[in-house]
């Protein structure tokens, strides 16, 4: 018999701002496996279920105990704080249930907190941007240095996730040194935590002063293109809709 | 008194990748204004709403009679299908009412088709990705290519929108052309269209293959990094928690 798991994404933490769907798979499921912060996030929404919970950098346990429980009968959903597939769980269960044919990996996209944090602080991403993770747990150094040259070159927007932890403490101002290297310290930016949670916060503030800026883990940092500007108190990239009106 | 004006990601089309958030502004409002297509979508579900409508390109014809709507009275909310910032309408409808003491504007964020997509191919954006809009109408085609051209650069996963129109039928030709000065032609690529739609469909390629693939305008394209592969008829980009774990 086939055996069903659902990678979801929960969004940014709160019930209300889940999808249908991603409530729908939740409710349906056995066993809802998935981090201690996240799982604590859901617990209240659905007390009755059975948890499966792993520390941070113990993710292929997770996948491997929420595989066990779907091969015993169960129906498991495993979860990831935002989107499923943005440094979510769903890309390493694809991986970890290779040439298992009788198990089917269903993906729940969800809320990541570029769209969530943009939200809250306006319209930061409302033209072409990248998404960034700081944390070189996985990562050569070098290479997120490369990235945040080239996008910073490129005239993207940037959603910077994982900006600092107890471990990295000077990684946000480390990449900030980098994007002054090509972008103005005026450069519009924003950073927002706890987006949906107790203690959310929404800031704006230059590059130069986003140097500075005390991030810690929960905390989403955007940096915006040459267009961006502050709009009552909001951070919002035209796309270009209004100035190509005024040329016309 | 202080009026509001909700703008609203409505997810990729169907309601149960709505947010509840979405939902409920959505439920609270007297007036809905979108794009045709957009409004076409929700119009099932909020058969009773006043429904405001210009074509595209008359984006901030549509965002002055919101404007004018929630003036006298009324509650509005502006759809934007996706998101409402990532080429959404939130930046537009903040700058045209800037300095406008007595409204307030709520974005509320929604699962753009870079995560709908994703989750329906797999998880491509499993590591850091650009999302690029192919569509000059309002940005210089050099702009686009210096763009797609450091991102390849850069080994970031791309979600491409807007990949093609019957005005730009060869874009995504043309797009594909600068990728291959960087990525190998076998890079794995992918394409999901009507995503959460009647016609949903979603194809694995390669890039060489990408190229000559007859993408329309609900369309969203996919290009992997070096670590991307096809698992399972899946779409997968690790982050490297497998591939770590082998090395301890």
């Amino acid at each position: 018999m086939k055996r069903k798991i659902c990678v979801v994404g929960i969004g940014p933490g709160s019930a209300e701002e889940m999808t249908l769907r991603a409530a729908r798979a939740l409710e349906a499921a056995d066993v809802i496996a998935g981090y201690g912060v996240y799982n604590e996030l859901v617990r209240p929404l659905y007390p009755d279920k059975e948890y499966i919970e792993t520390p941070m950098r113990r993710e292929a346990d997770r996948c491997r105990m929420a595989i066990d429980a779907a091969v015993s009968g169960k129906t498991v959903a495993l979860i990831s704080s935002g989107d499923a597939g943005v440094y979510g769980m769903a890309g390493l269960m694809l991986e970890m249930t290779e040439g298992m044919e009788d198990i089917e990996v269903e993906v729940v996209p969800g809320v990541t907190a570029a769209l969530s944090g943009g939200a809250l602080l306006g319209a930061p991403l409302g033209h072409d941007f990248a998404v960034i993770s700081l944390s070189d747990a996985l990562t050569p150094w070098e290479d997120i240095e490369k990235r945040l040259r080239l996008c910073a070159q490129a005239g993207l927007c940037m959603a910077i996730y994982n900006p600092a932890s107890h471990r990295r403490p000077d990684y946000l101002a480390r990449a900030c040194d980098i994007l002054l290297e090509t972008l103005p310290g005026g450069t519009a930016c924003g950073a927002a935590a706890h987006i949906a949670r107790d203690g959310e916060t929404a800031r704006v503030m230059t590059l130069r002063q986003l140097r500075d800026f005390p991030a810690d883990m929960f905390t989403t940092v955007f940096v915006g293109n040459a267009n961006t500007r502050v709009i009552g108190g909001r951070l919002v990239t035209p796309r270009g809709y209004k100035s190509k009106e005024t040329r016309e």
